[in-house]
């Protein structure tokens, strides 16, 4: 019983992880990877960007004060960042790939959304 | 082209939330909540535990503090919560499920993964 519908969910979620490696949006940003990370200095830059992002991330998620001298530093990277046209693609593939996986996980968290009737209590 | 490859993105993730939908895993928490629900003392209990979570996570999130009280007041919604069967059932088929979707979530964010070599980072 449960484990041939069990088996149908992963079939399914390996079919997805297929067809969106395949798909034109996955390969386009891999390509822009790649072009980054092949350039030793957007390469650095755009490390540097992640670096930066993922620690005022931690910080803030800690609660932690993020100081003044770190919020210019995190300008200071963006600024540089947007000036380098292969990590601007990159990002831009990033934000269209994010838009794509955010669309997946609501159409497959649609059942459970149901369930707990959160679209009632917000619509009517 | 990549009108061909989105379509089947969606496609496959339709199929996955069809798949989630007529799992026995699916229809154990619809039949438990729906449970809980039908009773009013239940129901009560269970959309306080919610309350109370929710209003702690925000808390947490915003960086505000959390007072003896409220901790207090949050150990005595969980004892309730724990001694009542149907909504211990609710949990326990709520925390299957929330594992299923994050074994679909790791599945379908690996081609990202590689991209972006995390595996290659955190294992070697």
């Amino acid at each position: 019983m449960g484990v041939k519908m069990m088996s149908n969910i992963y079939d399914n979620a390996y079919n997805l992880e297929k067809a969106i490696r395949e798909s034109t949006e996955f390969q386009n940003l891999k390509t822009a990877y790649e072009t980054v990370m092949s350039d030793p200095e957007s390469k650095t830059m755009f490390e540097s960007f992640r670096d930066t992002q993922l620690n005022l991330q931690e910080k803030q998620m800690q609660g932690l004060e993020i100081s003044e001298e770190e919020v210019e530093q995190a300008r200071n990277v963006v600024e540089l960042v947007q000036g380098n046209e292969v990590i601007a693609k990159l990002m831009e593939e990033e934000q269209r790939l994010n838009l794509i996986i955010g669309e997946i996980s609501s159409i497959i968290t649609k059942p459970l959304e149901e369930v707990y009737g959160f679209d009632s209590q917000e619509e009517h």
